[in-house]
């Protein structure tokens, strides 16, 4: 006898799919919504099947979009000769919270990752390289996450770029804004230090 | 403008308004959600409208049932002359998985607050009465959170079946199996104490 009625059962399941849902936040939602009115339920999940059909991809940049190109890529406003490399579609939004940047962008999709088997052709990185020879293009901004698989990756580009006169930069590292000497690790320290600039 | 297109901004929110989930995990979901078959996501969908279409409530004990009268409340083998008082039809799950009991429920469905209104007639307490004293029960189990709103109402379920020959029981407090005497709180030591006995 399984724990609860089989459509319960099975909507626990469906939620213990999604990341960082456990079986016992799943069993918490999914009874939450079982008190819920059924207008509210029918809407989540239109929502759900309108999200898949309405959302693509932007076929230039990879950029969440709702058309064939995004609208960060029709915006004839934003400064079109520099290039934001980012891992996910999701840090677009992170980026642009900041308002320090009115460039385009370039979703790679994953990074390089020799264990998992990911080279360079599985995440667009031949679609950035032609889009910033064939685009005069003037600085590829390399906005990944400094981990080991965003640094390789990063130094990859920095290097298939090598010939051409576009400036690779990438996001500064170092003491969080706030931050405290004290708590931050040594690398980034380090980093901190070596960056060091004039104030 | 939103931060992301609007199909994706209404499953964010839509997400939020589940119990434990932020912001931030809300984007986390959409966007894993966003890279899996349209054959999952309508399955999803579909988990939930069938859920919201086939529980319903045991008219008997309040627990979930996919018909009139649930599994629990129709199985002739359990022991009928107890009930097991809970607070949420979550909890049928964890008392049955402990295997140590093998009689019927009856889900409150809250527990008695001054501060959010609820008083006996909002959770169940009058059908709960009425099957003690029809039912020829022997044994009301309260198996409610020890927690102050958990303790006033087993309080009160035990008054309002005082003049019975129905024993009121509750679960035991004391140390968890495994735990530490130097991390147990004052109060939970305390009952312990009061609560030992031979081995």
């Amino acid at each position: 006898m399984p724990l609860y009625i089989k459509s319960v059962e099975n909507l626990i399941n469906e939620f213990r799919k999604l990341p960082g849902i456990g079986p016992k936040s799943a069993r918490r939602i999914v009874f939450y919504l079982l008190n819920q009115p059924k207008k509210e339920i029918k809407q989540f999940s239109d929502a759900l099947i309108e999200m898949k059909g309405k959302a693509r991809f932007c076929k230039i940049c990879f950029n969440l979009s709702e058309e064939e190109v995004c609208s960060i890529c029709k915006d004839q406003s934003r400064e079109r000769k520099k290039i934001c490399v980012l891992e996910s579609a999701s840090d677009v939004a992170v980026i642009e919270a900041t308002g320090e940047y009115r460039g385009l962008y370039h979703i790679l999709g994953g990074l390089l990752s020799p264990i998992e088997d990911r080279g360079p052709n599985e995440i667009r990185i031949p679609d950035l390289v032609r889009r910033a020879k064939e685009g005069d293009i003037e600085e590829v901004i390399i906005a990944l996450n400094p981990t080991v698989e965003g640094e390789s990756t990063a130094t990859f580009i920095k290097k298939v770029l090598k010939d051409t006169a576009i400036r690779v930069t990438r996001l500064a590292s170092g003491l969080p804004v706030g931050g405290d000497l004290e708590y931050a690790d040594e690398l980034t320290l380090g980093r901190a230090i070596s960056n060091r600039g004039e104030f």
